[in-house]
């Protein structure tokens, strides 16, 4: 199976060095961006372009690992009817295939970064199929990245994409700002570590509301009040403290 | 050292343990519930109370593992001149030991669930004394817990306090939603596993700065759209999302 990449960010880069370790033929890299083309089809020693017109019309799929923004315009310009065409999007419909007969979805739930290795075969990888043969294609390239493998239809997937937002940029985004805090006092974040791994450790046999701790959780109205005077000055912190309590406590209530 | 333990939950649980590991004699357990009293006293082989007239009064430490909100009535209630006092509160300040001679603070950074082993020679613990002899006590129980030992006074402890919360109660509160949001799709939270660790990984290399991805940092607009349509009557989580969103953006731009 011959396989020309669109895009070379960073799940490009996980995905076809994944790929063609486990022997499908990457023929080609597209990236506007020549030093991510070039960078890429150097680690899997393939061919690039920058140009549309100079890709390669004989491969059997197109994968498009690109912005969701970019996604519609790159599709259309490629337009090559008879081959397979796959997205990586989490958030974007199939529907976005408009008349490609052969097109589908091959979703990683995961978060990549350029230069941190990761195990492939650990990752859920949700896929979606226009057709019986795009089916029986995208399964094989998943199938032989991972076990942990899924049907998903396009709105399922949107709302997985949402829950990851929520698990990982926007958890990713408090280690930010407590970061910044935890700097305030002279500490580096790395203090936080134990903490923050036991946060992610414990819901391995609890369920978050369970393993909730903490002022808003006991709604120590006198400990919050304390927090929010520490955060008024800082950007709309006192606000997404407050957003977030009454969420917490509202949820321990519910129980 | 004698200890008497104001306090039976999490806190005191994992630290009564250790410190009797370690040697030192946890002579009593004090709490208003009995059931909490009498299961950590068994669980360490002590003796314990309900009632404060029937405290031990010749103990060298009294160390409280209460709420903050508990905290102010129940030093009154003790008042014990001579002996040592010790809270483990992240957000109180030394100064609620009022007139005690010898107090302090010795306070363990992380999340403590009762049925849940932690390993405390992980575990950064941030001492303060109002005495030198206070001092010398209050380091040698927190040294034969850690090596992890820092010096920090009330204020400092205050920061360092709320830091924790933005990078353990909230992120565990962002795992809830995320489960919450996950479960509609009729698939596990624990799908959500491998994308959680790695998020909590990926900092130990990069600053969240530089780890972050996703819609937010990109300012997909179109992305954050659905999302929020999404999330429309789901308490104020659109709100929420619309917050971190905002912040997640002005962090990147403001590289």
């Amino acid at each position: 199976m011959k396989i020309v990449f669109i895009g070379a960010g960073n799940v490009a880069n996980h995905l076809a060095k994944a790929l063609s370790q486990r022997g499908f033929e990457i023929c080609q890299i597209f990236s506007r961006t020549e030093a991510s083309a070039k960078s890429l089809a150097e680690k899997i020693n393939t061919a690039y372009t920058t140009h549309l017109n100079q890709l390669q019309r004989d491969a059997d799929v197109y994968l498009y690992a690109v912005s969701d923004s970019a996604l519609p315009e790159l599709i259309e310009a490629v337009h090559l009817p008879d081959a397979l065409h796959v997205h990586t999007s989490g958030s974007t419909s199939i529907d976005v295939f408009k008349n490609a007969e052969h097109c589908g979805v091959l979703y990683p739930l995961q978060t990549f970064s350029k230069n941190k290795e990761l195990n492939f075969a650990e990752i859920p990888v949700f896929i979606e199929a226009g057709s019986e043969t795009a089916k029986d294609k995208i399964y094989e390239i998943a199938r032989s990245l991972t076990s942990k493998l899924y049907f998903m239809d396009s709105e399922g997937r949107r709302k997985l994409h949402l829950s990851a937002v929520f698990a990982c940029n926007f958890v990713n985004h408090l280690y930010e700002i407590a970061g910044e805090l935890i700097q305030e006092t002279g500490l580096d974040m790395q203090v936080l570590r134990p903490l923050i791994e036991e946060t992610a450790e414990k819901i391995k046999t609890l369920s978050p509301r369970e393993a909730q701790t903490g002022p808003a959780a006991r709604n120590d109205r006198n400990i919050m009040a304390e927090h929010a005077k520490l955060l008024k000055d800082k950007r709309q912190l006192a606000a997404l403290y407050e957003l977030i309590s009454n969420d917490i406590y509202f949820v321990q209530e519910s129980r």
